[in-house]
């Protein structure tokens, strides 16, 4: 096919993991090349000039960047694979809004209640604790966000899924527990269980190893 | 058609407007609910229930909110007419990294530049002339950031090419000086003048006269 699809990324980064998460759902080969985020290559700030971040997607020397803005390109490149988001137009509307408030609230509130201290760290608790209920909600009777099988809103909350219990560990705050979020708690298990996610997590030890030190550097 | 359509929104508000230029361009007729901020309405919150924020786009039925996800469901369910996205994936993916970017970016540290005070506002300042740079330089030689015809980013920036001229006036920040930003001075001339946005912008002095009152009770 002569294609080449390179992906800058760095191990243990949540947005990265979705990009490549798309990736072997799709059954897409690429390169991947691991960036270090204390001395980004020249290669990343040139693809990615303006946030200076990973994930980055080069397909055929066009860069993209942002993880959900790669996920949809991944999906529309490659109709014919495993379907990453619904064909309705308002499933797929719906998909678009619970990912993007993933990013724009459930993350943030997440990483403040989990890294602040003191009174700030309660209020974004309390705050994280309200936006993960919209999500347990929005879960219903499904097996994940995206029905019987996994889907961009799945892919997009693999912090949920997966870090957010790695951080639970180091931090001691808890968030996520199973009698206030037992759908979400469920969803958690199917999740960093079903095939491809499993095989693209970064592993569980390495992560809380590494977030141990990021917080004794804080 | 049967078709019901209706949107709810406020008329100072970018965002609002976002959609409802989207409708025209598209030749949707809709029905248009003014909410009051101050006073919101029990239907506004029970189709928005997480952000409780217009606009919200109502359709048979079927509530969606935010602005960028609902350009893209207007342009997915009519898509005979104008294109709002492009085709290409790859033009699709810089049209939707834009969009964000302004929204994830250019809206804080514009708000933030001109509405706050002291040292915040030189440092928002220096932070929007930089983030303005890059969508300065994106326009490259194009008419619009949609090439010959009018787009999602150009739809998106409507913050960039009407907004900000108004608030600009009102709190006396000079951003988007033409001397730094000849393409995207000319390009807000362009963007208030084509016709679909022209019709659907709120009146200039109404704007100004609704900031100089939030000015006062800020």
């Amino acid at each position: 096919m002569g294609e080449e699809v390179v992906v800058f990324d760095v191990w243990v980064n949540p947005y990265s993991r979705r990009v490549e998460t798309a990736m072997r759902l799709k059954g897409v080969p690429y390169r991947y090349i691991e960036e270090d985020l204390g001395n980004k290559s020249p290669l990343l700030l040139k693809y990615n000039p303006i946030h200076e971040k990973v994930p980055v997607l080069v397909h055929n020397g066009n860069p993209i960047a942002e993880s959900l803005v790669i996920l949809e390109y991944i999906d529309e490149t490659r109709p014919q694979g495993f379907p990453i988001l619904p064909r309705d137009p308002y499933e797929r509307a719906t998909a678009r809004f619970w990912s993007k408030f993933i990013d724009d609230k459930c993350m943030p509130a997440i990483t403040q209640a989990c890294w602040d201290e003191g009174e700030a760290s309660d209020k974004a608790v309390e705050e994280a604790t309200e936006l993960l209920m919209f999500l347990e909600n929005e879960l219903k009777e499904k097996r994940f966000f995206g029905g019987e099988r996994i889907g961009m809103v799945d892919i997009a909350a693999n912090i949920v899924g997966f870090w957010l219990g790695t951080i639970e560990e180091v931090t001691g705050v808890e968030l996520m527990t199973r009698d206030k979020f037992p759908k979400l708690s469920n969803w958690s298990i199917e999740f960093v269980r079903s095939n491809v996610i499993k095989e693209n997590l970064p592993p569980r030890e390495g992560v809380i190893s590494y977030l141990r030190k990021k917080r004794l550097t804080r």
